[in-house]
């Protein structure tokens, strides 16, 4: 075990040294690799990123933090614990979905938000199911406690619109980041009981604010998906919108998912509930790096979503951060969870809260003293109470707080259950009709297929017989919009040609192979 | 390249040597691993299981075949395109979805068949997409032609049920396999449209079977399904079923996924519709074994499927074949490839159908004549023909000859439209009612919940009170059913105990680790 051994470029576990003893070296990769942070990416076929990751993984103390970033951590911990805390005494009989076990999200969330800002991103789309969604709203949004709370008082609402459960509304919000100095937009989307349904709508709204930016390489705007582990392995959604991660025309450029693990599916053990090992199994087909970390070590936590964060921003692809934690009460807070799991919840109820171990940590580190511990604890208690009594005050909800978007001018003077006509001139149709009737003018260098020459002239005898078929009529749609400056997607396999043969809006070259724009991004 | 390297053991690439020189290493590994057959299995956690698969594909002219086997391929082959060819010549403007550029699909299900039939199998479960359906239903399962043949027609049912058309129909046949001498049922569910749908309903019917035979290891009940290549990648369902193979109470102790990958997705290539290298990659999430193999190379397709089918009798665990293979035609006959994908196009018009490549090489080797060749496509165009003239002797087409099981006995002498009666007498519902209420006998020896222990007190007095609500009536229609002898299966999360905590039929001691029985398998 003291034999020297000369260190391979492959590893970063030396720092300066060029060559250690065994016993060294291997204590050194237990430190990286089998403590704190699990990581999962020798399926990467790029020795680029794999050596990327080694680098900033498998250096001594890379997760060290300094006092500043400890006091941070713990400043955001308390307010993830004391938001459930302060739930749980004023409405202890209400369903909240609380993030009791895994308070360290929300700390996670910040870090990943402030490392994204600095590097370039200004506006980010987020989708979670309900466990902790309240939190996010009050702790990553910093969405008014008020208008929280207010929902816990079962108020009529003021304005029109349909309301749901206080866990499954959207927000959206544009403030400082005061780590970064920097503007930001954030926004939740809604969404169903229908755990992981929000995935793709996430990435929709993602791609469509970048479209709109002009953001075509994803630098701006990102998305954030947050997944239970239960449904992360069991929801086929998960899979096909992981597929979309790297198409040309759906990718979202990279995005962070965020696991809150809490190894039960609502009363049912991971070995009930998927076949393999992790809940992150998925992220595998598309061979995103797994970062499996330990939620009780919220330094771990922290340099994982560094980690993360600049993965993102550099490779530009997705990558998956899985935070080992538990469950502290039932399914939501008016469950039993020792009816199913009796010995997981007895030992549970003897774990103390991250926030604890935490505290004690850097009270021993002599960080903070436990006066100040518990001053930043009082402190937001006190934010919480003068919330609580504001909202006290209000008679009315208003559903317009908890749309993902502020849709402002969007309504303005006009009347949202009027249909604006639509209609234009046969002169336009006419236009549009012959445009899209006719081959490409550079006949000479585009060779096109004789049979779509045939259905070209036949719709051109169409446009000038004033006849319109579904195909003729769908074309004059879109492209009256077009028209008239309105950006039209179709979106979904075999749109350029039409399931039925009936479109044909993309021509393909007979003798050149056709690289769309979408290839060349 | 001369210089002579020992053998490590965890190769097989040596007979009875113990040494080679490195260009003879290099030499058998491209054979094993960059020829025909490209295998990932290295992220299996087994090395046993590892070894076994190198052991299988290492080994030089590991797939080597006697003229036997060759002659009987060439048989299987000759069906599988003459099937085509006939359907094509006898309707030719009708959609059939055709095998042709994969008709190694129907010698490839096969060999899987005799090989696990050889092994014990007496019941195999298909699921599969349109895609050469009605080959597999004409040459797999040996529906008589005729029957299929009258799908061409058009005409009337003769008796009750609905229909669909030809290739989404199911077929339940028993038949001798000529080649293992033993007796073989074969089922195909009938499918909708929908792609991959009908993956879990196969596995439910697999499990259901295996349940009724108490075949509890799988070894009598296995299913195969098919998978296009642009469905598998982009079907979330596939996902989800994948994730139920290793469930306890779900698995069918492995099934063999076969792909018949055309290498595009109705009009879509593989670069716009997965983000992954392969359309496979979602087995890699339950650590499947993949062999991907030329499906213009029989001999090599064989082998694998020899491989998959020991692999599924010797593990029980998930395998998949994925033959790389292209489509000669439009995604149906009626479409036209070439105006979306003309280059690729192109190169399949030069490109051999398989059943030449094949019958040159086994004229060129000497294993048939150009005589013989030509005398069993012969024989089995007169089959067709002869079938074809039975079929136009027919003036009704029969529902019940596509149904997936026999359903002999299940409506014999009962009107299936009326409901019989199923009513119970009081005292049965009270003995049940009192039996569901009442806590463990052993109560001494087994720890239940207080919570627990007042619920079933509640449920006690309902009982004596004779009022009933919703838990107390579901379970009293599961235990007079259970009473009658008849077979009662909740399936999905959370059963046991019921979304809102209303069942409680599995009881936790609150003590001891609870083993399900279906954790023993």
């Amino acid at each position: 075990m003291d034999r020297v051994f000369k260190l391979p470029s492959t590893t970063f576990i030396g720092e300066k040294e060029k060559a250690l003893p065994l016993r060294e070296i291997l204590n050194r990769l237990e430190q990286a690799y089998c403590n704190n942070i699990g990581i999962e990416f020798m399926f990467i076929n790029s020795l680029e990123q794999c050596n990327w990751i080694r680098q900033r993984m498998e250096p001594p103390n890379v997760t060290k933090m300094n006092a500043d970033q400890k006091r941070l951590i713990l400043a955001r911990l308390t307010r993830s614990a004391g938001f459930e805390n302060f739930l749980a005494k004023k409405w202890s009989s209400e369903k909240r979905f609380g993030l009791e076990g895994c308070e360290i999200l929300i700390p996670a969330m910040k870090q990943v938000i402030d490392v994204s800002t600095k590097l370039g991103v200004e506006s980010i789309i987020m989708g979670m199911p309900h466990r902790g969604r309240l939190n996010v709203l009050a702790n990553v949004c910093r969405k008014p406690l008020h208008q929280l709370f207010t929902q816990f008082a079962g108020l009529e609402a003021e304005d029109d619109g349909s309301g749901d459960v206080k866990y499954h509304l959207g927000t959206y919000i544009e403030r400082l980041n005061r780590v970064t100095n920097k503007n930001i937009r954030l926004a939740v989307c809604a969404n169903p009981s229908h755990l992981e349904a929000v995935d793709p709508v996430v990435q929709g709204k993602t791609r469509a604010e970048q479209f709109y930016r002009g953001d075509n390489e994803g630098k701006k705007v990102m998305s954030i998906l947050l997944h239970g582990d239960a449904a992360f392995a069991g929801q086929g959604v998960v899979f096909e919108t992981m597929h979309l991660s790297d198409l040309p025309a759906y990718t979202t450029h990279g995005t962070i998912h965020i696991v809150a693990n809490n190894q039960i599916g609502f009363t049912t053990d991971p070995r009930h509930s998927r076949s393999s090992a992790y809940c992150t199994d998925v992220a595998r087909v598309v061979n995103a790096p797994i970062f499996h970390v330990n939620g009780d070590n919220p330094e771990a936590v922290m340099h994982v979503c560094n980690v993360a964060a600049e993965w993102r921003a550099t490779f530009h692809k997705d990558v998956v951060i899985d935070i080992v934690s538990y469950r502290r009460n039932g399914h939501n807070e008016v469950d039993e969870p020792m009816f199913t799991q009796p010995l997981m919840y007895q030992k549970i109820r003897n774990t103390k809260p991250v926030l604890e171990i935490y505290s004690d940590q850097l009270i021993r580190e002599g960080v903070v003293t436990a006066d100040e511990v518990k001053d930043v604890r009082d402190k937001y208690e006190k934010i919480c109470e003068d919330a609580y009594n504001q909202a006290k005050q209000e008679t009315h909800i208003k559903y317009k707080d908890w749309l993902d978007s502020p849709w402002s001018g969007f309504f303005e003077g006009k009347d949202p259950l009027k249909m604006s006509p639509t209609g234009v001139v046969e002169e336009t149709l006419v236009h549009i009709g012959k445009r899209f009737s006719s081959p490409p003018p550079n006949a000479a260098e585009f060779e096109i297929h004789k049979g779509l020459l045939r259905i070209l002239k036949s719709r051109m005898e169409m446009v000038e017989k004033r006849t319109v078929d579904w195909a003729l009529a769908e074309a004059m749609a879109f492209g009256s919009l077009l028209k008239e400056g309105i950006h039209v997607r179709l979106s979904g396999e075999d749109v350029e040609r039409g399931t039925f043969s009936h479109r044909h809006h993309v021509l393909h070259h007979q003798k050149v192979c056709s690289v769309s724009r979408w290839d060349t991004r």
